[in-house]
């Protein structure tokens, strides 16, 4: 289903409810092109300089992280919402560094909602986004603040 | 100067600091391509279907609007800092939707630093980062928790 077709409105999602989503494996060519175009520090587009940096070599920039993980977060869960926007998101942190190779995946809670919110007719649902790796380390987490169509 | 040669180490940071970085135009072109890679909601991919949305049109993705941001960032302030990584982002918030042919720019200001950070020999600078349109419109913001290297 797509968003414009949904079937979990506001009143169908539930705090505590958890889906699991994966995976992408990020490789170096995706790193270099987002990195080249958005976030050139050496670290993320010159292998050579970023071995000499805290990170040891080539790690995707953060933005492509989270990137990655809306993409993942896109073919679960939120296929099925009657998402209409979000406004924004709380306390992004980056873990640990993603490197060519690893593979992506996504745990997604629902936090808390809100019946209201800037739009008529739509309500708020918090949810708390991890994103880890193939060791199941976790690299990046954040909470989106989605605005959700109210069924009635 | 690039990251790797930088003339602004942690103690050259100083709060109340403001730079203003600019321009990038958002093409049509650039939201698509970044739209179908990370982020295929109707109103990023679809301009027939985005008409019917809240928008009222297509509209670029939340996180490609603060990937711009982050290339205008790195032609900025952060092209001369001693920037060795970022724990994260704090209270992002899209203010206004970014539409193709909208010009974006940034202010950024130092607000909180603190000498000491999980890497030795590096300190913690947090900036507030507020990226507008061409008719002075807030459309993001947010705050970024930058580690830069001590001068000693």
């Amino acid at each position: 289903m797509s968003s414009t077709d949904p079937s979990r409105y506001y009143e169908d999602h539930d705090i505590g409810e958890t889906f699991e989503v994966g995976s992408h494996a990020v490789t170096k060519a995706e790193i270099l092109e987002f990195a080249e175009q958005y976030d050139p520090q050496p670290f993320h587009v010159d292998e050579a300089a970023a071995a000499g940096t805290v990170f040891g070599g080539l790690v995707a920039s953060g933005w492509h992280t989270a990137a990655v993980c809306m993409r993942l977060l896109g073919t679960g869960p939120l296929a099925e919402t009657a998402s209409v926007a979000a406004l924004g998101v709380d306390e992004l942190r980056w873990h640990e560094p993603v490197r060519p190779g690893d593979e992506l995946s996504l745990r997604v809670e629902t936090v808390e909602k809100h019946p209201e919110s800037p739009i008529p007719g739509v309500g708020q649902v918090d949810v708390d986004v991890t994103g880890f790796d193939q060791d199941g380390e976790t690299v990046i987490t954040w909470t989106l603040l989605g605005l959700v169509e109210r069924r009635e």
